[in-house]
């Protein structure tokens, strides 16, 4: 390979010349009509997040434009729909929440800076290929913060939902709040909120069987229930509007200015860009992990590929495309990517028409949200995130493995107490804390021959033939500096127990790796045994690791020998045993 | 086990009841014998550590009492000599030149609470078991520390030899403050000390053979060796007195106080504890590491043993009692051991003599200490830190492992260029940040059939045989959060890559574990693969992952089957490349 092509190879790809040159009419159609649906879900969800994010709800509206039509160039999914999202909402409200009020200018600027930071990091990110950074966030603990999110979004639009005022970002805060209101509730208010939810989840659980009972098609009745918050709208904006529910105190959306999205600009301030980083990091990061999981999922079921570090390119040029028309931090969305995808969608196209979809919308359908009362959008958003909670990882986690589970209760219980960002860090330096702890420890086992076989066994498990005079380690774990001491002192220990021992032999099958503190350490046990008449042996040492050592000092000054497998070892140590 | 006695277990314990009842009237004269002559080693290294530390001489000898003693209490090494030594020493004077001024009775303060810091937390780490924490410093990091903290003793001493002033906690200000001073040079000054270390060196490398030459047994000439250092100070002492050097300039140790060390109490200033505990940790975790593997090395040889968390409870008390008597950080020192065991220490009862040696020596020796010149105590720490300066650790890590080449680069740029704090966090981060990002992108290999035998290979080492309707992966590492997404982007991308695909078999052999987000990884794997239309196996599942992977609904939902074997998989799935 010539320096130039490598040097092109790393450049960030464009997918659109692939999928564009090969645009068919018939896609065309296909994508076009999954462009619609997803449209008509998405203008509630955009108006909903934006209010999350502590935003005037136009500017959802100038979020999933741009956004959409970079990610349609840059991007490697098919069908990924690119938009506000609601955890990544809930992180940009708590970030701006301590540099500016929300419903100010100033906090509409600090969401588009933040949109730019976003961008900037996820772009470098992808240009440098640090993509694999994002799986340090592990499972668990991805799910427990999802849970603890879900519960805190629903828990900040109560005070919607109830029509008092409330603040906090954490359950604690927000709790406390809501209960000193609880004297203040606006009951026509709380009547509207509590019926629409009602109605959203009927519309998930019951609706669909009975379309379907109707005689529609499982996947029809799936995308008309999919329509069911654009309903709810429609339905309560007329009721207010028409029963002059707004002469009785209900809240609602007010005049939401008409016209394209506008060119903005983020602020050039060194010291809040300072403040901002650690937020727009953890935003990029988590927006990154949620959109590439659903890209994946998706393209799996159609065989195709997801480039992670291509997806950070494509998600960080959406992020900058967002802080210069008015939007705030985006990423690829789980339920709506789903709703495109099922309704046919099969190139980014589909979302190059939904950017066109929304633009319409907010030229001409702005006017007709004037009565959207606002505890209708927090409806939709609790019923939204009501189905991200879901503590079953909690049990799950619990049988399988505790050092998950105590990661995952430190990243919920630190989110939920702390916020969102106190909760991912909790959560990823837990899990890695856990990691090196466990890998610290590896577990080590004295074997011996099963008799009248070649195979050997823990001798705690196993009825089995050993030699005094010879000890058989097997280790469970590659070794590095942190258990390396932990197999010196087993092996001190050892020869200090059992003064008849002449051999130690280390089954090394499991070893995928040996650096250079263990080599050390092996080192020191050969000269300590040495010192102490014993002779060290390896055996079953793998391929690469044999590469390595076969450079070093230590293999040629090894007192003992190296052998192909633990039998061949045995049968020569102690043949009495055989 | 019943619950009293494991609690006893885990209650510190008093080895001085298991040497101290069987202490036998041979052994008291051995264990004299070796007291005697490490006493004349180490009153040179006290007074010339506490000078390194920026501490008046005396303060050398009361470090060297009464932690002898504890540590003969509690200590498990049978010859570990305990006192100031000189890599601790240089991390005292930069803790503590933060907080107060070399030479006056708040820095002497300082030193003491430093002590009782890293007493309480070393104390803490034994009862807690923690000494595992220890091992996250790898090999490599220490000898980068450690050569790097060399180079930064002999350069604070040059200034001492030269007969000038100059201050800086790393190599760049001391060498700057240094070469602005060339002027200055204090000429009779520099030639004591170069003398000095000239005859030191001398006396390392050339007078054991000589002595040899002579007749002397090795041993013999190599503790007559050890005593260089007391001879230079008698000369050096004796030639000040009698030739007035003192009216010429040279700078020496003066009046020294003679009595025994005195009651001191640490300075009660939680403002001050909090600025002082990282240093103080990392004073510990140094001092630890250093003790524990010296401790390690002499104790095999006579088929002992060490351990690491009641050497925590040793070394913690010892800490603590130099803080109650006017002592600094102290450890157990490399040079010291070594001679107490080659001069035929038994018991830590020889501590306890050497210890009264000391006692001894500040009672009557010290108004004899007044004429030595500081160029002679200089030249004592240079000569013995130079042979701390091994940079093979470079060469031999750039060939053995990169990573383990780097972590030492950016510990030994990070000392020299920042100083001993910095220089030892940063060797720890990179160190872990490698090691996760090794174990993030594991080996993981399509595997082969070797024709003719049950053996499976690499394909692109070995020719051997595959079908194009079976993937065999074998993953080299155990499977966790920060991998399984590699993992799982493998597979998709393999199953995009090839039409004609019905099954992959991961095989498994070489996986110690199996987190919470691997095996949800795998679920999703299995999920696409089936999604696909392509079924997931897996083969020599190791008996520990197999006992947990049982308990969870992967295994039931699971689209293919768990072989035994490796070939027992091809040879069901695909019969006719067997």
């Amino acid at each position: 390979m010539n320096p130039l092509s490598s040097w092109r190879q790393r450049l960030p790809s464009l997918p659109v010349l692939q999928w564009g040159r090969a645009y068919k009419r018939e896609t065309l159609l296909s994508d076009s009509v999954a462009a619609l649906i997803v449209t008509i879900m998405l203008i509630p969800q955009s108006l909903a997040y934006a209010m999350l994010a502590g935003l005037p709800p136009e500017v959802g509206l100038y979020a999933s434009v741009a956004p959409l039509l970079l990610y349609a160039v840059f991007g490697t999914s098919r069908v990924l729909a690119v938009g506000p999202v609601a955890v990544v909402s809930l992180m940009t409200a708590a970030a701006i929440g301590q540099h500016a009020v929300a419903g100010t200018p100033e906090y509409w600027a600090v969401a588009i800076t933040l949109a730019f930071l976003s961008g900037l990091l996820l772009l470098a990110m992808g240009l440098l290929r640090l993509g694999f950074l994002a799986n340090f966030l592990s499972h668990p603990v991805i799910s427990g913060f999802i849970s603890a999110s879900g519960i805190l979004i629903a828990a900040s639009q109560l005070k919607t939902l109830m029509g008092v005022k409330a603040e906090g970002h954490n359950f604690v805060d927000l709790g406390l709040s809501l209960l000193s209101q609880l004297g203040q509730v606006h009951v026509l208010t709380l009547a509207i909120g509590g019926v629409t939810v009602a109605f959203l989840f009927w519309v998930r659980s019951g609706l669909k069987p009975l379309l379907q009972g109707l005689g529609m098609k499982p996947r029809a009745a799936d995308v008309v229930a999919k329509t069911g918050p654009v309903a709810a709208i429609a339905v309560t904006t007329l009721l207010t509007w028409g029963l002059d529910w707004q002469a009785q105190g209900v809240k609602i959306v007010g005049s939401v200015p008409q016209g394209l999205p506008p060119f903005t600009l983020p602020l050039w301030d060194l010291g809040l860009w300072q403040q901002l980083l650690v937020p727009a990091l953890l935003i990029s990061v988590v927006g990154f992990v949620e959109s590439v999981s659903v890209g994946q999922t998706l393209a799996a079921k159609r065989r195709q590929r997801i480039e992670p570090d291509q997806e950070l390119v494509a998600l960080g040029s959406s992020n900058l495309s967002a802080a210069f028309t008015g939007g705030f931090p985006v990423t690829g969305g789980f339920a709506r990517s789903v709703v495109n995808f099922d309704a046919g969608a099969q190139t980014p196209a589909a979302g190059v028409f939904t950017a066109l979809g929304i633009t319409l919308a907010s030229l001409f359908l702005t006017p007709a949200l004037y009565y959207l009362p606002q505890a209708t959008l927090a409806a939709t958003i609790v019923v939204a995130v009501l189905s991200l909670v879901d503590f079953s990882i909690l049990r799950k986690t619990w049988h399988y493995a505790k050092s998950d589970f105590i990661a995952v209760l430190a990243t919920l219980v630190a989110t939920l107490t702390v916020g969102v960002e106190t909760g991912l860090v909790v959560g990823v330096g837990v899990s890695l804390a856990l990691y090196l702890y466990r890998t610290s420890r590896p577990h080590m086992a004295e074997v011996g021959l099963v008799a009248g076989t070649e195979h050997f066994r823990n001798v705690q498990r196993h009825s089995v033939v050993v030699s005094p005079r010879v000890l058989s380690l097997r280790v469970d774990e590659s070794l590095y500096f942190a258990n390396s001491r932990a197999l010196e002192d087993r092996i001190n220990n050892a020869v200090a127990d059992r003064p008849g021992l002449e051999h130690v032999v280390l089954q090394c099958s499991a070893i995928n790796d040996i650096d250079a503190s263990a080599l050390e350490s092996l080192e020191a046990i050969d000269q300590r045994l040495r010192g102490a008449g014993v002779r060290l042996h390896l055996s079953e040492v793998k391929g690469p690791v044999m590469d390595r050592l076969k450079n070093t000092e230590f293999l040629h000054g090894l007192s003992g020998q190296v052998f192909l497998t633990h039998y061949q070892a045995i049968h020569e140590l102690s043949p009495e045993v055989v």
